[in-house]
């Protein structure tokens, strides 16, 4: 059987644009469905993609080069719940009950009182430094490999106290879809946190997608060191780096050394490293998630002992800062909702 | 005109191969060429060839997942020229010349005075930590930015005081090969040095093909201010974390967060990272650059004042790690040799 030359052209031309199609969705995944499913129509869902859109789009006013598109994430309250208290809090409260009976001092020493007789709101005082500076109190005196297993085997069992749910089920789905949607449009992804940087990684990579490579936060200082012929890197009782408020920018500085042009936040902890990344000579975005649904998950702002919003609230609007209204802005807020 | 099914068919499967061989070669750069062509046909290149060959085969002994294939290189005398002397130190000297007549005191204050009067061997006495004091004191109180613009600058410009050619000029050609091969296979590439890292992230990505984000380094303080409403980072004149010798696997942990599972070193500065990057659970390769040509380069090891090389010398060949023979093993050093 022969076939026309015009039908096989037109089979030749089909092919070519067949193969050009799979090339192209193999390099631009987001194409392959509607970004952002767990986000509602509203406007805030509309800026995030104009913003995106615009970076991407060579020639025009909004374009940034890949190598300068750099997003960076808090993460207490912001891609994970921080209601009752913050998740690494509770692997402080646990730890702490766990090793109580080998340090019997600890009953009238605070703040180790206040946590063995479940006083948190003594502890949240001390707001997030306060926070860490128990942290450190507590986890140090061991290598980074023993505390990495430590942390690992916790989150594997761990329990939020208010859902039940495990503490890795307690992550907003908008917000990793926002994580995969900036991926896919060639974005580099960071946590940047006033949470220890040790406690993070092991989880990170199954919960965000985020290597431990892109995750900044705090940390306590560490000693190379040699047992027996072994060599080992152990955690000192010492704090070396508070990345938290005016220290998200010195973090992101030391660690990511360029400026973000993509910042997503919760608190007045964030504030600083928000106006970092909306002050550079391009664009830059910012938006804070702002906690109004105590149905599907928890309603606070600037009365809130952890994640407190206030100032970044307050300057939101003239600064042009977007705030993302948690109860109207997304469809669904985790996973396990029906 | 027509043509036959059988010659269209053919045409068809050859459109069809040349797409195939299109989207591998792009996906598979190293196919492209022989890698590390810079390398001669020693032990040396089989080496490492092999140990990298061994991480990508899956099902193999030696198999790393992607995610963990973390490399890291030392910078001074490793892939770049330290003799005969730091390149920072090339900046250190200018900056003192530069400033010298605001600055009448400096006459007589050490170290500032055998930089004046170009007393190198002092200088080099304090070592790789003494350099970092002098750049501490002479780069701070200034923005990020600032000092970013100044280094910027002294790059485009500023040349090697024995071949005249750019600072810029003096990496080592086989070096940035096997950056490149080792990219091609999925490793992620770092640079770990006891230099400034805010002096190696304005070139790194043009030098290694290394973005800043992957620079890990000695770091001075910063603090976040605001100059009326415009948010900066103030360089403090404060020394944050020195990255050498025992700080290496130090700075690797905090910033990078996973144990290496390749590594490249030249001097005493580099042995504690190449024993933490040997001695994981998994695979892990070490390898010295040692310095033997004195016609191409420069020929030196335990007697440098500057890229010392003793200890890790002596204890390479019962850890396995391998020595590379510049002389002998590389077959072009520069890119500007004839």
């Amino acid at each position: 059987m022969r076939r026309s030359t015009q039908a096989i052209d037109a089979s030749l031309a089909s092919l070519f644009v067949a193969l050009v199609l799979l090339i192209a969705a193999a390099w631009s995944p987001v194409l392959a469905q509607e970004p952002l499913p767990s986000w509602k129509d509203t406007p805030a869902k509309t800026r995030i993609m104009s913003f995106v859109k615009a970076t991407i789009t060579e020639g025009g006013e909004g374009y940034v080069a890949p190598a300068n598109r750099i997003a960076v994430f808090d993460n207490d309250g912001t891609l994970w719940s921080e209601q009752p208290y913050y998740v690494q809090l509770g692997f402080v409260l646990d730890r702490v009950k766990a090793l109580a009976p080998q340090h019997p001092e600890w009953k009238t020493r605070d703040p180790f009182n206040s946590i063995l007789g479940g006083d948190l709101k003594s502890i949240a005082k001390g707001g997030e430094k306060g926070m860490v500076d128990i942290v450190m109190a507590t986890h140090a005196d061991m290598t980074t490999d023993e505390f990495n297993r430590l942390v690992t085997g916790w989150f594997a069992a761990s329990t939020h106290p208010k859902t039940g749910k495990l503490y890795t089920d307690m992550t907003y789905l908008p917000m990793r879809e926002l994580l995969d949607y900036l991926r896919a449009n060639d974005f580099r992804t960071y946590i940047v946190s006033g949470g220890g940087v040790e406690f993070m990684r092991p989880v990170t990579e199954q919960l965000y997608g985020i290597p431990p490579e892109q995750v900044v936060g705090s940390t306590i200082a560490t000693q190379f060191d040699l047992v027996g012929d072994v060599p080992v890197l152990k955690r000192l009782p010492k704090i070396d780096f508070i990345d938290d408020g005016p220290g998200k920018p010195v973090g992101i500085n030391k660690f990511i050394g360029q400026r973000p042009i993509f910042v997503a936040g919760n608190s007045d902890g964030d504030y600083e490293m928000m106006r970092w990344t909306t002050s550079g000579k391009g664009p830059g975005f910012a938006m804070l998630v702002h906690h109004t649904d105590a149905d599907r998950e928890y309603a606070y702002d600037r009365e809130s002992a952890f994640g407190k919003l206030d100032k970044a609230l307050e300057e939101a609007e003239r600064r042009n800062w977007l705030v993302v209204d948690m109860k109207n802005d997304w469809r669904k807020i985790f996973t396990f909702e029906q």
